[in-house]
């Protein structure tokens, strides 16, 4: 008999596939899961799979009292309470670096569109203004690449990849993280001093408590009217009310996002903003990241359901 | 007495800012210069700037009998016959390189993206379909950068640099060009067997008449269905009839393109296609590279009315 494990966050069907061979799935799909699924189904799941930033209250986790392990589909695991599941010695683990690559080519996918003002020149060329040779200053030359000063926000696998890509593009890359690393980046000790220095400050820090709103009006007005933001990370790390006011003022020159306070929401001043290039986070969302986070997915499951430890572990 | 020099092409004001504080110019914008000129003006001239795609018939040639010197804003002068100012003495210059990175950043733009649909997933946002959970096809996830075989054709300064610039995604990258080159990329003797073996032609080779139309429906066939072919060389390159037919009925996944066969103008059949992503020819358009030009046309301009050799030199 296969092993049941439940599906806690709302995943599209064909990212299951996979998983779903091998154990007997119980979608709760967003919902509190004890309203799918009666008392005693709930009483036998000792794993669950969920979106990192998906948050699990201890109410949830008291209908599955023989929970053992929370499987993060992805690299992020904020919605977990760390305290509350030692307290109840389950174990956790994630999808690490699975989706890296991916996510930092989305980065450099944003901030080559925003620098390059590429939904602009689309829309110039459909709406036949080209053809018209009609005037735009937003077809202007705008500041390229070349010379550029790029601060990443965290210097994880995520950070890394960043910091590596841009370098090929002939700009300077210094870093702002909790602790130096060994990498050939300049350290900046506060965000602060990397937003006064940098041009364009991509944040690809680990959310979490200490970081929620860090990136603040301040940090905005230390980038400067030339600035630009790119957010690969969560929303909760960018204050997201003092951004729209400093795209707005053009305090900042521009952003591109791929994650949002309150996901998929977001407020009409954000989305008519003609200087933001916005994805639905979508990071981690290509064929091979999807493939190796399923990966990650299938070894934890297989580990813990043999007694082991996770292979993919975060605490 | 500051020399006279006539503008042949139509710049932008702004770009001519630095030159006209040295020459005096005579915007003859496109038209025939004898149209706004008299034919004593045109004998005063000896050098004119143009726009390498601009067309120079012998015609032209003829009015400005004193012309000793073209002097190409950018890279191509695909527009000059080189035979024919050999024949009349006029020496030809252009901006090498300048440009280079500022294209080189515009095809990484490009193929970011087409590969991780940008325009599909900024709409998606804009329009509430994502905040209303909206299924759409569009949003399934694509093949990502990692691994994937990139075909560069030409391996002059940009080819160069958008290799450099690949090689930093995890990709693999090949290229062909009439001769081997000492790179770290493998060589393909032929556009065919490179088109065989990519996943993402990059048209970066200098256009001529040798290279009129070479990337043809075959070619494109041979991409195949996850093809993706991206061109910020010129539009003389592509078989435009034969690339819009292959995205139409997905023989290739896709096209970024900064340019055309008759720019501003292309056909509607290219501009509805949701799989491709269009800019105004404005891979060199940058603060920096447009400085970087415009450092070029002065340094040849000054030599040629010392007397002296060209240090940016065509032919």
């Amino acid at each position: 008999m296969r092993e049941k494990v439940l599906i806690y966050s709302r995943f599209p069907k064909a990212q299951m596939v996979r998983i779903g061979e091998r154990y007997e799935l119980l979608d709760a799909s967003v919902k509190p899961p004890i309203e799918t699924f009666t008392a005693e189904q709930l009483k036998q799941i000792r794993a669950l799979i969920t979106a990192g930033s998906q948050k699990i209250p201890p109410a949830i986790l008291d209908t599955m009292p023989s929970l053992g392990a929370i499987i993060c589909y992805g690299t992020g695991y904020d919605g977990v309470d760390l305290a509350e599941i030692k307290k109840r010695k389950i174990v956790l683990g994630n999808s690490p670096a699975a989706n890296a690559a991916a996510v930092a080519d989305l980065a450099m996918t944003l901030t080559l569109a925003v620098t390059r003002r590429l939904l602009t020149g689309d829309d110039y060329v459909r709406s036949g203004n080209w053809a018209a040779s009609k005037p735009s200053p937003a077809m202007r030359p705008p500041l390229g690449m070349t010379g550029r000063k790029i601060g990443i926000y965290g210097m994880g696998e995520i950070g890394r990849k960043i910091a590596a890509r841009c370098a090929a593009f002939e700009t300077e890359v210094a870093y702002h993280s909790r602790s130096k690393h060994d990498v050939p980046y300049a350290y900046h000790p506060t965000l602060q001093a990397l937003a006064e220095w940098a041009d364009i400050l991509m944040v690809a820090v680990r959310a979490g408590p200490d970081t929620q709103h860090i990136v603040n009006s301040d940090i905005l007005k230390k980038l400067g009217a030339n600035g630009v933001v790119i957010n690969i990370s969560r929303g909760s790390v960018i204050d997201q009310r003092a951004l729209v006011a400093a795209l707005e003022n053009n305090v900042i020159a521009g952003a591109g996002l791929d994650v949002y306070e309150k996901e998929p929401h977001m407020p009409d001043a954000l989305t008519v903003l003609p200087n933001v290039v916005l994805t639905p986070h979508i990071g981690g969302h290509t064929v091979e990241s999807h493939v190796a986070m399923q990966d990650c997915v299938i070894a934890n499951l297989s580990a813990f359901f043999a007694g082991k430890p996770l292979p993919y572990s975060v605490a």
